[in-house]
């Protein structure tokens, strides 16, 4: 059977989190690669398979192609059920998909690294500023996600429960981007201590940048 | 029966897709307004609602608290089945949600309120430049979404089908923040006519931020 196609970078965040779910769900995939830093995501070729010129994309065997990391992510999710990577319950389901969001929307979007070089281009913001930029979202909402995670009433090493899911995902993503920015991770245990337990397991290291055909 | 509170303000656009879904399902809320521009989402009785200190929240009868928009409106599409905001084929499900993230990850978040104060705090930006990184984000997205929409193989009026969902609730509430900071929305014809055809519908128009509460 023919693979799906994965198009991907490797440090890119949001590939991150599709590599890691792709992964847990056991589904092999052909790696393209499209280098960032050299604008190869807005290709010709590449804009007719993403119009949008971002990764990742998942380009299904007959053609289909998915968009948007969390859309594919929850697509891997209601095709392929085992194992899940949310709960079934709609208001833990909700409490799950509000971490990610966390994530994907209050962090990851304002650190991109377009945006970064908008910063830059616009601003003339030196590696200094991008990287207090980057520092400051990154803290604005880790704070109150590790006061949320430190609290949880569901027992269990991941976000919710004693399986890796979609908030486990965004976060093991973010925390690694971080890394970059010099990002002090002292003020969240509880957060250093999901990353660690999913780093620990195979899906998550095979799906890590430096694990990829394009690291550098 | 007691209504669930919904935390809100009336000019945050994700406040707006949420009272959008609530009217779309039926669901009464009682309204209580948190304006932004004098923090007080910051105050220390809300930060013990929702530890992030953002709008919109959704506080159910029962005392649990939802938040983040998207995933509170997963969460009314999960419990309160009819009308659906998302279709049942899960390809169609991953093509609505890709939108609604188009608009969610890609656009709102850079140009957010908090965003646009670092901007001018950070970098000295000005009224024009700010109105001009607000304009870029929404072009870098709305491009692609609007060829997206105009070639889209589902007929309808709305961004999938004949029925609004959730790709139409983000789509309205970005197009009614563009008109903020002057977007030129001569490019996107399509995605202007579902927006009219969206707000020509009472759920829509109810939502809107001038008809709310705390309008200014």
């Amino acid at each position: 059977m023919t693979s799906p196609i994965l198009h991907s970078y490797f440090r890119s965040s949001t590939s991150y989190r599709l590599r890691i779910a792709l992964n847990l769900k056991g589904v092999e995939t052909e790696y393209r690669a499209h280098h960032l830093r050299f604008g190869e995501q807005r290709s010709e070729a590449y804009l007719k398979i993403n119009p949008q010129g971002v990764v990742p994309s998942l380009e299904l065997p007959g053609g289909e192609v998915l968009t948007q990391s969390l859309a594919i992510i929850e697509y891997l999710d209601e095709t392929i059920p085992e194992p899940p990577l949310l709960p079934k319950d709609p208001l833990a389901r909700a409490r799950v998909r509000a971490m990610a969001q966390m994530i994907a929307c209050d962090i990851h979007p304002i650190n991109n690294l377009k945006v970064l070089n908008e910063l830059r281009s616009r601003f003339g913001a030196d590696d200094d500023a991008v990287a207090g930029w980057f520092r400051h979202w990154v803290a604005e909402t880790f704070a109150p996600l590790e006061t949320m995670l430190a609290g949880k009433t569901t027992p269990g090493a991941f976000c919710t429960g004693d399986t890796p899911g979609l908030a486990d995902i965004c976060l093991v993503a973010q925390v690694a981007n971080n890394g970059r920015f010099g990002v002090d991770m002292e003020p969240y245990p509880t957060i250093r201590a999901i990353y660690d337990t999913c780093m620990a397991l195979p899906a998550f290291e095979r799906a890590a940048p430096a694990n990829q055909p394009d690291a550098e």
